[in-house]
């Protein structure tokens, strides 16, 4: 559920720069639609996390993954809110728009780092708590986990550099140019 | 130690942007010898872990926190020593001067964000082992951590803010304009 969260949120951050030729309501409409999947992964993923602390008697948001984990769910869900009402619908005026453009970019990005962040505490948690039950601390899980783990890191740099990157330049065919969709 | 590697670090991120009235070659000079105080810190400070660890016979190098911070100094160490030959001396041609400095800075953030992320996994593992030998889960000492490290998070993204916003236009001060420096 929230290795699902974490692609298909990569995905969206990387529709606008991965598909260039896509009309700018298509990548806007994939945009909002993968992330609100995401959301909802992301949702189940920590109503299981409480479920399974629940069953087995474990307390539940003392750690700084669950504290990180909680706002970083919560600015996420805001985000997706405050995206959905200034660029999709009723949509905010022309030059609100281009003015929220970069913040909208800038805190998604915070956004999605933090998400980074909170996996990265997950498996160290994890870990910690099987190597202090007698987990062998260089053993294959302990290397399979803390490599699954630098993998998301660079994963995360690549969409994070995919998303600043400048985009693509799409050649018009045949001199054919559509034309431009307002908003 | 490991918070002077941030703060300094920190604060020679910010040089450009926080102090726009100096010159070029001053805010340079500062921005080098910031960072690499910071990065003497950070040596002393994962020195001190090794003889910590080595002391108490604890393992060494087996969590994600110790991976992702050997990680995090070694690139911090590289991307000194590339702007240093770079930007400072010899130092290269304009155009690759001109040509590297985007990735300087976003290679920059990177290694930056990887230790606030390092850091985090610090706090997460410190917190963990405690609470394992029995250290309150709500209380006092765990709030404070957790509350620390929501701390340096925030920080870190408004080091990010500052150092990704516009420079501040420089007023000249009675229609006096000082020579260029070049370089």
């Amino acid at each position: 559920m929230l290795i699902g969260f974490i692609i298909l949120g990569s995905e969206a951050i990387m529709v606008y720069k991965v598909f260039p030729g896509l009309s700018h309501d298509t990548a806007k409409l994939t945009h909002l639609i993968l992330h609100a999947i995401a959301i909802v992964l992301g949702a189940v993923g920590i109503y299981c996390a409480f479920k399974f602390h629940n069953e087995s008697g474990i307390a539940n948001l003392y750690s700084l993954h669950s504290w990180l984990g909680i706002g970083a769910i919560s600015l996420y869900g805001i985000q997706w809110i405050f995206g959905f009402v200034t660029f999709f619908f009723p949509g905010a005026a022309p030059d609100v728009r281009r003015g929220a453009l970069p913040w909208h970019a800038l805190f998604g990005l915070f956004v999605y780092v933090l998400t980074l962040a909170t996996a990265e505490l997950g498996f160290l948690e994890k870990m910690t708590f099987l190597q202090s039950s007698g987990l062998d601390k260089y053993g294959a899980e302990a290397l399979l986990v803390n490599f699954t783990a630098l993998v998301v890191v660079l994963f995360g740099a690549a969409v994070v550099v995919a998303a600043v990157a400048p985009a693509a330049k799409v050649e018009e065919p045949e001199g054919y140019a559509p034309i431009p969709v307002i908003g």
